[in-house]
């Protein structure tokens, strides 16, 4: 078994949508991405750091085929993204880039640094 | 500003301590590792795979500095494990590689393949 694990960090985003402060919008977007792409979503987790909500957010996806994360920094027009899956019944490569293709398309950043790893689970 | 990603990918773990089927005791022990690290904990959200619980499990802890994310596959005594934190107002890379090696400990994995990536969150 193996797994690919995908990264992408954008800077400079226009962020049309105000995701990097809309906590609520971020995870919804998250979500529907997820389930477009074929993704199974088991759980999430989301946090604010900001008592208003006007901060940076962090959120989670807990998926069937391992995990997406993201972190946002208004002050900073930045954010992280994670999507690792795991190719055990099937090969998910497809459905992670979707994923994470679908989700840097909506922050409309100036930059963005891809990076790819394989996870070797048993060697 | 800039990040560090850890990645442990361990197989033919030993588990002496069932971490990989008893996710109580995982989150247990991730959210002490983490602040035996002087890390952050936010939030945390496991998922266990199976209904009795006997199968893998899935977790993240989100840090103030990031996130920590765990897959087990207990069947396959393979887990992956990964550390990510942002070194904004200081370098918490120590930190990071301290909870990683501290988790990696446990397992008393026959393999570890681990990879490190750097996060360029404003180039």
């Amino acid at each position: 078994m193996h797994g690919v694990h995908l990264t992408a960090d954008l800077s400079g985003c226009r962020d049309p949508a105000n995701l990097l402060r809309d906590g609520a919008a971020l995870a919804a977007l998250c979500e529907q991405s997820a389930r477009d792409a074929g993704l199974r979503v088991v759980a999430r987790q989301f946090h604010a750091f900001a008592p208003d909500g006007d901060g940076g957010h962090t959120g989670v996806l807990l998926l069937a085929e391992s995990h997406l994360a993201v972190h946002t920094w208004p002050e900073l027009r930045a954010v992280t993204l994670d999507v690792f899956v795991c190719n055990r019944a099937s090969d998910n490569t497809a459905k992670a880039q979707a994923l994470l293709d679908a989700l840097v398309a909506r922050f409309e950043a100036a930059r963005v640094a891809r990076q790819r790893l394989q996870r070797a689970l048993v060697p």
